[in-house]
């Protein structure tokens, strides 16, 4: 268990349900996941992150396979196990194949390596990066 | 200045001159970024590094760019500058447009959003997302 | 189970048995958590451990629940599942609503995605911020 | 300089323009700071980020002092100069002493002494800290 | 479970059992954890990193026991809990007392500490400490 | 500039003075560098943080330049720059030879690559590294 409760559909507020239902109806899935039924003890924190969720992860100038992979990425550097979990399960729904998965492991291991070499040397930066 | 100088063509091996020179070629410049004059002072680490890095960002599943954008990703999130800028350039250089760039930050930022809101409520994984 | 196991008072030393008993006498009860039945395999560690955290966490300037809402918040940046669990209930013991507590995660949320988006920037600092 | 240049008033768009200005309005002073300045290459991502971060930093449950301490604690475990520096700058515009500081500085440090100790103990979690 | 299944002798490629058998050797062991079973599903990269493991953890400059300590500095900043289990195991394998152990722990919190205190107070650098 | 000035020996409290002098007896330098002149604002967290250094970095079980090392890594993986300058510069002090250095480069970068690996995979820990 979390340091909060998993709310069932009928312990939350109508406007925690109605985002439930707003994440049903674009996922095409009854299905809510762990991370909203927690949330949605603060109704207010639940929608303003599900609405912006929306916006960023929808169309735009990347490709939504990407930008889960980009997701998957960070949250393996910030250590979020329930993260890593959920965007490589979408990445995956997306399309990411096997061989792409372990190609996104290995980009991960690379830089992970080198921001470790490279702090520990504490490389200037080259005037050319700049801007 | 950093942990150790940065080494000049004249100053380095032979094995590390010949990564200089690969790092050239392959890049098609004769400029040779501050990194791997630093890592010149172990000569086994600058080869197995950059042999390894050739692999790993070379073709592959993945569109070159995108492994760029990862690896701004987790750099990012691992608060490496060095690694931010280098791999932001080398983002441009690969063609990513400042819209693209602007989806990249977006996506990082709701990512460490969602870390830290997880994280904070200890979410228990899903058995859904479980493989 | 962690990397070493957890001591009984029947297995910890009596500098350690000491410190547990400090323990309950502050917190007004029996129970002594896991991290100090854990650190008790090095007394002196426990020892000074406890000694600093009863100094830094007792009364002062900020308001004893402000701080365990900081430790929450260092932990949670740091992804750690005990500290983010133990200090989340210290901060409820001392009164943390649940309204405080999503706010709590808001702030840390917010914190967190821009973080991301500043690191990603590698924005330069203002002057007007510097002392 | 950052990864993207700072603009001025003169070379941002409209919408971003309008956000400058209630960035003016809201903190009664002319000045905008670099961390804004950046953001506006893309002015969604300016716009939603300061109308999310109005709200959670606005009137609430905890203390806007309060606040800006848990941010300046994230960002110190994140390891974000610039927003470690605008956000002390912050809360000491808000009222935050140097006694405070120091207290503050406490409490990260002890935290982050603890996150590495738990984590190097791997300790798990007493049934008693779950919801 | 994780991302992946964990894949058993009969199920890997014949490149990812050629790497599972020189685990075994070089480790006198038939055991062969997790890790490399769930990174045998790219049998590229799961080699890859166990050829680098050999030379990076092998003889050299520094005694295996102290490389063994400081790849769990590393695992327990970052977070990392199997990463922590498995090279704890690997340096008490290697000869770690319960007495080393308590002072590795000692050292990771007080850099823990330190890193916190200094990040917070963002002190510049000496110049004495430049190269 | 940091968060708070760096305070000189006519500035601090006598408190802070005595810390400033025993730093000067035991390093045998009349130099007391940044970090301690800015932690000078608050002498009781000054006073805490040297006297505690002071136990946990002098003789034990481990040896100094082991530890100066371990300190290194843990700084590296936390991204404090300051930490990585000091305390490198510390080893070197102890007698880090410019092979160390480039070992423990190694290592860190190695720990980074496989802790970004496992926690991509989410590996289950192995039965036989629990205690």
């Amino acid at each position: 268990m979390g340091t909060v409760s998993l709310l069932s559909d009928e312990e939350v507020s109508p406007e925690a349900l109605a985002v439930f239902n707003d994440i049903r109806a674009l996922r095409g899935t009854d299905y809510v996941n762990n991370f909203w039924r927690a949330l949605a003890h603060d109704p207010a924190l639940l929608k303003a992150t599900w609405e912006r969720l929306k916006v960023v992860m929808g169309p735009g100038e990347l490709d939504p396979l990407v930008k889960e992979m980009i997701y998957v990425a960070v949250s393996t550097a910030n250590g979020c196990s329930y993260c890593v979990h959920s965007h490589t399960a979408a990445a995956k729904a997306k399309g990411m194949t096997a061989a792409q998965h372990g190609e996104l492991l290995g980009v991960i291991g690379m830089a992970m390596q080198t921001n470790g070499i490279v702090t520990g040397l504490q490389v200037d930066v080259d005037e050319v990066f700049r801007t």
